[in-house]
């Protein structure tokens, strides 16, 4: 069965039998299946879909193309959290050790940037220092130590994932529901975990852009993890605008650490509580969600989950002051403020258009091997529904040279609308399942 | 404008403009943007399609790639013709020393094995020495030699093609007609010609399976040509069977022989002299294509023909002794009869099938690096319509290793049925456009 095959199968829409999918999958991890026909299939695939025994068996399929985490040696119950990825979203950031301060194991395997999207492997590694590729040991121990750990895919973890992840990133495969469902799960399900909250985003800057889509991404992620035997939840969580103050990897580190101290943005904070607690009822350790939100909170004014943090970056090499000393994290020799052409209220801050705008910047890939500029992004953005006056910053800009600045600016220009009457919040909560 | 931004657009049904064409094709000719994005929109093309004028500017742009061939220092007429592609099509190389023995220049640009479809210059390459890869110059004086030579693309012509060509064929993106329709017709409209006869194919081992199909892709390719001032016709015709008797490289070169003699199989010497007779009009040499057909089969009787071929044989370096000694040519370790199972009449010899396993005996390409065994292929294909008894060969596979037939046979046995009651002979030509 060639690998072209394949491919053309799944262009005139057939469902693919395990064999097909084992054969290009493996093919895949060994080398002998080069990216252009791998890009050509998943650009099939976004066309013609996956049927849920397919995707639970490219699932399947993927995660057993390596090494599976045994966490048998943990007894603390073992849950984590996964975005679908929006813009600003650093919430897996603050979260894994803010649960992990409440006694739950937190083994967190993280992506990079994918599409218009940050990745929170490229947000902790603009800490001087911090490893994202530890070797499967140094992960367990550090989860033994502190409750949590967050890393990338090993070379052994998940390769087939690891390859097309950065594949689909830069071939406009990216919004397609088995894909983004096999990728999620196969890792997840790598990493030996009990339970796992999701966080499927919706709106301009996600991958779903209507609550159906949303619906359906969510569903079809249960669906795999419960027939795997996890127990498995979802929040559905507006993506109209960038969740807080900042997009763009330093920057984003230190809005995590004004969460963990407390004094985070009111919608970052709270959708980083509202997880937490979410992790904290599928642990059993509360009865219900709303229940854990005083003990989290307590875990933020006690610098318990700060002082978790802490330790974690020092037991993955990277340099610890950063929390104490945030001006340690790479900073952007250029920063332009873009300001208010009118006065009134922001009725838009368009997420799409932001992080087109943040990857202009320097903060996201256009290659697989593209590098980062880590302190590239935006800041103190303006939220939807606050008052501004002309001339006043509706946000900061970051980056290397002031050529990116310009190419960025008219992206944020149409990203802002200003109106003279009062906004109405979207919820930023919009389901449970 | 990032090339997985004009994927997405083009993904999510967009025409591409100009620019946004100009700089993919751009990029990609230097290498900037890397096979893996051009699979990706080659699979979004299949699947949205491209307008008129997006074909038509793809073309361009395609053609603009790279140099184009300055033709008039030649004062004969320049016609080419082109196949879409079938099994067993070796037209192109009796045809061409067949129309310049009447007088008419034939600057053809050939390509490579696309599909389960073989190419020209694959079966050229199996005559020893023969050089596709001339330089301009060098194909210009062999063209003012003999009347006609057929080559690859340069680096330097229409490179855009060159580099998609090979990508299309390893994953499952050939059968698009804006992709068919600017591969042809780039490269023929940089050749410099007059006029352009197309054997458009149709049926179970063409592109275009059905006739409604092959019709549009006929129409597209002469409006293409058209616009840009040159004279084309069309036929459509019927590749439900393999054209001749043999497939494979060597072995089409000894068929193709066969033909300038005079003594080839029926049809592909029906269609030789069809398609020639069709460019002696567009030249304007004969006022109709059946008044051409006796000076043509004139031209093969003399051995004129055959000598324009020894000819360009020889300017293009290739082993001339060939003519007249096949047995020069490679030829496989393996050679083994595939027997009728019951005696009757043939109703299929399905041309897919042949095609792919023409492919398994080495005859075909799965990776755009693989290399060709000249010699695998079939011979002495029966025909549809034909008497056979049980036992007699339906036709001799010839491979590198019993390995390579046995991987062909289940695919042999499939292409062939055997009835009790005589067949009617679908025609040859279709259809005239």
């Amino acid at each position: 069965m060639l690998p072209q095959w394949i491919i053309e199968r799944k262009r005139d829409g057939h469902a693919l039998t395990d064999e097909e999918l084992s054969s290009f999958i493996a093919g895949y991890v060994q080398g002998d299946i080069p990216d252009y026909q791998a890009a050509a299939l998943a650009m099939a695939i976004y066309f013609q879909g996956m049927t849920p025994a397919e995707t639970t068996a490219l699932t399947r399929i993927m995660m057993q193309s390596g090494e599976t985490i045994d966490t048998s040696s943990i007894p603390a119950p073992k849950i984590d959290k996964h975005s679908t990825g929006g813009i600003g979203d650093k919430i897996s950031i603050p979260l894994a050790p803010l649960v992990a301060s409440c006694g739950v194991a937190v083994p967190m395997i993280a992506g990079r940037g994918l599409g218009i999207t940050g990745g929170t492997l490229d947000k902790l590694e603009s800490i001087p220092g911090y490893r994202v590729n530890l070797t499967t040991q140094e992960f367990l121990t550090t989860l033994k130590s502190c409750g949590c750990s967050i890393i990338g895919q090993t070379e052994h973890l998940v390769p087939a994932d690891r390859k097309l992840y950065a594949l689909r990133d830069v071939t406009a495969t990216v919004p397609s529901i088995p894909l983004i469902v096999s990728s999620i799960m196969s890792k997840k399900l790598a990493e030996g975990i009990d339970g796992l909250v999701l966080d499927v985003k919706c709106g301009a800057g996600a991958f779903m852009q209507t609550r159906d889509n949303a619906r359906a991404l969510a569903n079809a992620l249960i669906a795999v993890g419960q027939s795997m035997g996890k127990r498995v939840t979802a929040l559905i969580t507006s993506m109209e605008q960038p969740l807080g103050r900042t997009v763009g990897n330093a920057l984003e580190i230190k809005e995590s650490l004004d969460i963990l101290r407390g004094r985070g943005p009111a919608d970052s904070t709270e959708l980083t509580l509202r997880l937490s607690a979410e992790m904290l009822t599928l642990a059993g350790l509360i009865p219900n969600p709303d229940a854990a939100l005083s003990l989290l909170r307590h875990k933020l004014e006690t610098g318990e989950a700060l002082n978790v943090f802490r330790t974690m970056i020092r037991l993955q090499g990277g340099n610890a002051d950063i929390v104490d000393n945030p001006s340690l994290l790479p900073s952007a020799p250029v920063q332009q403020p873009f300001t208010a052409p009118s006065s009134g209220f922001v009725a838009t801050a368009n997420a799409g258009k932001i992080g087109r705008a943040a990857l202009l910047l320097g903060a996201g890939r256009t290659k697989t091997t593209d590098n980062i500029y880590h302190a590239a992004g935006l800041s103190e953005l303006v939220k939807i529904g606050e008052r501004v006056v002309t001339g006043q910053p509706l946000a900061i800009l970051h980056a290397a040279t002031p050529e990116c600045i310009a190419a960025a600016l008219p992206l944020i220009r149409d990203a802002f609308t200003i109106v003279t009457t009062p906004v109405t919040l979207p919820p930023l909560i919009m389901e449970r399942l």
